[in-house]
């Protein structure tokens, strides 16, 4: 990786005490330490550049003038990797296969397959796309669901129509007020029997004591990365809720994903000190 | 699925004792009983329909003027998806966090991915294509080997040159006298540390035992879904090696696989009785 231009004079900050003092034009909040509670007093901010395509609610805290970016893209392919991980092992129940191998088992239970199984995927952005093209390539059917309805994607509205179509739901997408408890009972029983969820967008999306009941019936199997308290606390319930694979918020995290990030943030401050627009804005003046 | 036109008899064998009396044209053995040791004497024998990809040495029994056919493709999904579970499984340690959710432990462990991770892929056939598709759309760097060299193809005699750069393989070739026996300890010593093998083709074609050793030093991972003995006889060594997920050679064996198979066989007849040209003929007259 290549590193920063010379002409880059950087500050690190742990985040506790008082902020560094000085001109701090661009600022990276560290990565994965949960949602924004304020901006920090940063004299001559103009950029506040995420590490996380999620935005972590520091879209509420951007300053007159500054302008918000996240690092959309930079963990697509490994977050839906994951996704993707957790509906194969789901549904050919490597799980299962791993518990017969402990007791020496040779039992050929005739596991479910993504074969023309309905997929809906909701989130459009490049975690969904790219979890779409592998999905679609080991036979699964899949629709896209996303804010805005265009040509092949649906939006939340038709949820009531799709649900009861569908055998397997991603969710990868952006917290907001509408997508805030979206999978809650009602969501969860309009799916049929045997139907798998897979969350590696927010805790948050998810009604975590409704999708609990679900799982304890096994009528809904489910792959969660991402939780309403990060680290999931000791005795929470989930820990011993049976038929769901829990992962610790490490979609992105995996080998390479500082080179991934550090090589994005480079190149974005060249932009930003070369004067070019910059990438993956999202909320301010430019 | 459509049943077989009124005009066809059929006459169920179980496999023992005398075969059945009468012409039988249109032979089908059972799926998934292992090698073949002879064809059975069948009155006016035309056609051998394989149920599976592997041809299971029938090739070698197939009478004079009879026609040997399989059911490539009939699989090819199914057995892609599990080699694809099974890489991914491996790659973001599933197993590791499945061990760490038993213990309700919060582990952020950086494991692997398949992010511009290169993976050969030794089978170009129909399984293997569409592995590459999922693989490559999860950001992998894929790399196909098979019989004959064309554009973007590898053969055999590249190996050495290509395992030290690899850290994925992929095994879907079928078991012919150049692939018996191709994962042996050179061939595993020539991999990277850390690499993984994924075996949903034939036990035969790795030497277990030589496997069995790198699995023990933690090296090299897999999945195996085939063994050279089937079903894997208890107090097999693998049953307690560790570093390796065996799944009961259920790679096709999924739901849906009888009206997938059987589908395919309908339509196979009837090109048989409408005198049209046979589909997936491996060898034979027409």
């Amino acid at each position: 990786v290549q590193p920063l231009p010379d002409e880059i004079a950087t500050v690190v900050w742990d985040g506790t005490g008082a902020p560094p003092g000085g001109r701090i034009e661009f600022f990276v909040p560290p990565f994965g330490v949960g949602n924004a509670k304020a901006t920090p007093a940063l004299s001559g901010l103009k950029v506040i550049q995420l590490m996380s395509a999620g935005l972590n609610r520091w879209d509420e805290f951007v300053p007159e003038g500054v302008t918000l970016c996240n690092a959309s893209g930079v963990h697509a392919s490994t977050t839906a990797e994951l996704a993707v991980a957790g509906v194969l092992s789901l549904l050919r129940e490597l799980p299962y296969f791993a518990d017969q191998q402990r007791a020496a088992r040779w039992s050929q239970k005739q596991a479910g397959t993504l074969h023309q199984r309905r997929v809906l995927i909701i989130g459009a952005g490049a975690i969904g796309t790219r979890a779409k093209v592998a999905l679609e390539a080991l036979g699964g059917d899949v629709t896209m669901l996303a804010r805005t309805r265009r040509p092949g994607v649906y939006v939340l509205a038709d949820l009531p129509e799709l649900l009861p179509t569908m055998r397997v739901v991603i969710l990868c997408v952006p917290e907001t007020p509408s997508t805030l408890g979206l999978v809650d009972a009602a969501f969860l029983a309009a799916l049929p029997d045997d139907s798998i969820v897979v969350n590696i967008a927010r805790g948050s999306i998810v009604v975590t004591d409704d999708l609990i009941n679900e799982l304890n019936t096994g009528r809904i199997r489910a792959l969660l990365d991402v939780f309403d308290d990060e680290p999931l606390p000791a005795g929470h319930p989930l820990w011993t809720t049976p038929n769901v694979l829990l992962t610790p918020h490490v979609a992105s995290l995996c080998e390479g994903w500082q080179e991934r990030a550090f090589s994005f943030l480079r190149d974005q401050v060249v932009r930003y000190v070369t004067g070019q627009p910059l990438a993956n804005v999202v909320a301010g003046p430019r």
